[in-house]
């Protein structure tokens, strides 16, 4: 038998990746820009906190908007309206975003005029887990018709997020969703991470989670 | 409303591909080395089709194998005991080879001591069809129970190859698969498209395709 030569590609990639997000984060630091990369699956709030948080934050920091979530421009439009940067990734069906992409989406600002940078990355709680944006900070949002089963199927994503926002829990009681129980399997998995209950809908727990965020993005500053 | 930039990171990530696969290309063609790219669906007879035709080439040609469809190394090993060199790129799950990953696998082999280099693809009818390889020639797999209608689904995938083989005759009259209704649709996606009928499992029709591709070969070494 002849010799057979093993390439570990996906090692290759990541590790490529790794290296470019590094020095992105290397290159925030200098520019005094936080970065915030949002996860989420298709329809779980990613725009409505984006576009909540920017409500509560605009008077305080700069802010610019990385969308890559969507293929029309509609959302972007939404964001753009409230009056903060806005650059559209159409990724056309990519299942996530690489430091490399994030990069292009930070070359189009001028990040001296940035203090906080949101990626509304592609809804997908799989690949995006596996890809470091090169952001200061990941959160994630989970809705409560999703499940509290999330973190068994999922659990790359969670240990990878310093913030867990539980949305829509103005559907608690809808179902059997547990809370305790989604919080327990979120911890288990990552001790560290901060769990918000939010809903989106009415307002309720949103200062908490910017609250959260302003603290990040001032202990990044510090 | 603040400017929304709009970048097109699909079509950035294709048109750099699509450059250093005419850049590999352009190395095949000074190392006379003529690489078949092989797509299909996962079980439609990749491996199978690769072992057949070595044992039809082998005399003839000197063949290397990059295979990318499997996570396990047990294809690889078969092939490798075929007694062709074999590089075996772990994708871990990504679902398309790209012109990089494809250069890695060529730079494994010494180039100067091959022929032909035959790529087994991803399993998918979708990605790998917008990504070019580098190769010299596409070539994709239909199999009869996959049914006559995969033209319709899947046209990229049809309009790109220069052959396409339908595998597993041998179950034609099982189903209502419909030869020429699959060559009608096929051929109006691409008119030149060459069309093979073979089964892996009995040999028929396979020495029509080996015949195709040495031909190719020449035309290419020429």
């Amino acid at each position: 038998m002849d010799e057979i030569r093993l390439i570990e590609i996906k090692e290759t990639i990541l590790s490529d990746n790794e290296n470019l997000a590094g020095l992105l984060r290397k290159e925030m630091k200098d520019k005094k820009t936080f970065v915030l990369n949002l996860m989420s699956s298709p329809g779980s709030g990613k725009t409505s906190l984006i576009m909540h948080t920017i409500e509560r934050l605009k008077a305080r920091y700069r802010i610019g908007v990385i969308e890559a979530d969507i293929d029309s421009i509609v959302d972007a439009e939404k964001i753009a309206g409230l009056g903060v940067k806005t650059v559209q990734l159409r990724t056309g069906g990519f299942c996530h975003l690489d430091a490399a992409m994030v990069k292009t989406g930070l070359d189009a600002f001028d990040l001296d005029a940035l203090d906080l940078v949101i990626i509304e990355n592609v809804g997908n709680l799989v690949c995006p887990a596996e890809f470091d944006t090169g952001a200061i900070k990941n959160a994630m949002i989970l809705s409560v018709p999703e499940g509290d089963d999330k973190p068994l199927k999922y659990p790359l994503m969670f240990s990878i997020c310093a913030a867990l926002v539980v949305n829509k829990i103005d559907y608690l009681g809808l179902s059997d969703f547990n809370m305790e129980l989604l919080k327990e399997r979120a911890k288990k998995l990552n001790k560290d991470i901060k769990i918000f209950e939010v809903s989106c809908k009415n307002g309720n727990g949103l200062d908490v989670w910017t609250d959260w965020l302003i603290a990040q993005i001032s202990a990044f500053l510090s």
